[in-house]
């Protein structure tokens, strides 16, 4: 696709989170000799329902919309955890630009509106690193971006759910309930995805960390 | 730091690598029970001359020159190779804002002009995952941004020393010797650098996969 979309294509490429390029790479990598089968167990039992995965030597791509992501997240990340291994797990969300060097909705599909997707908790203690980034921050389809409105919002939730730490080089760093941690993570990525179209996401986490040894969510 | 710095001080700004935030967050993940034995070992052993480091439960950041970056983490990735153990090494690199949401440089330093540092072989082969960002890509101390010319420099380089595979969703795929993987990454962001003052990248590698047996760099 090349050029300025039509406007019912702009509303269809915003409806649709496959075509809007809705989705995440995860790397899961647990620190024990009997990393595979936590990694397979632990994919096996996650709700992949909406989803299109594709699992790879270095990440597994997840398609579909921000509810679906976070539910499978919370899934795989929660079923790791609940191995009592030390893991880190690398979470890269992306929206708004399906391909990856040059964004293939050139035009502007315009900022996709969605609810903030709820999380659960999961009763597990993780500590994580966040970074997120408004792209391609001009005026597409007639909206305004105003990034840093929607970034201090999202940092204002993490502080409401109780997950903000402090702000470290590059990075936020979050803490607490497993679950609560990757909903401030997608809760920013829709938030700061209200006014720009292509916001991504990259998320850190440690769980069964010997340096957490007692620590409760 | 508010407001517009003047002249001397963008400089000044431009040529300390700390002041202009030059730096790298890395996650090393052991997928063996012996992992805090590899990874303490890699870090003893990597020659971390003229960086700044700090460890944490969720990353190691090191603040130093690019070319320093680049032969600490050849160094350590290479390490946790040679162990022989399968890896996932998550590097996150920045450059141009010491802070994390809200920058710290508003009025503008400007881009940071540096030599595309170079790298070494390790004879190990690696994977990897590549996601490159031009941020804050206004003109900044009358530089032009033109982060499409910078990013097609970047891959051109990645196809001119072979680490280049393909474009999946939201990453580049590298694959090749470790140490030339981490060089076209070190490449790419610094070559963005030239006229965008804010440059982030994500790079996620994986050594000794089940997957590479007998994959030769």
């Amino acid at each position: 696709m090349t050029g300025t979309p039509l406007l019912d294509d702009r509303a269809r490429l915003r409806a649709d989170p496959l075509a809007f390029g809705v989705g995440a790479r995860v790397t899961v990598a647990v620190m024990a000799d009997r990393y595979a089968d936590v990694i397979l167990g632990a994919v096996r039992g996650a709700d992949a329902t909406g989803l299109v995965l594709d699992t790879g030597d270095v990440s597994t791509y997840a398609g579909g919309s921000e509810a679906d992501l976070l539910r499978w997240l919370t899934d795989l990340s929660a079923a790791v955890a609940a191995s009592g291994e030390h893991a880190a797990i690398a979470v890269h969300l992306s929206r708004g630009c399906p391909g990856e060097a040059v964004c293939e909705l050139p035009g502007g599909a315009g900022p996709r509106s969605t609810d903030v997707p709820a999380g659960r908790e999961t009763g597990t203690f993780a500590s994580a690193e966040w970074a997120l980034y408004p792209l391609a921050d001009q005026v597409t389809a007639g909206v305004e971006p105003d990034h840093m409105r929607d970034i201090h919002a999202a940092i204002d939730f993490a502080r409401g759910n109780g997950t903000f730490r402090k702000s470290e080089h590059f990075v936020t760093r979050l803490e607490g309930d497993l679950g609560r941690v990757l909903e401030t993570v997608l809760a920013g990525w829709t938030m700061v995805g209200r006014s720009v179209q292509h916001v991504t996401s990259h998320l850190t986490i440690s769980v069964n960390s010997p340096s957490h040894r007692g620590a409760r969510p």
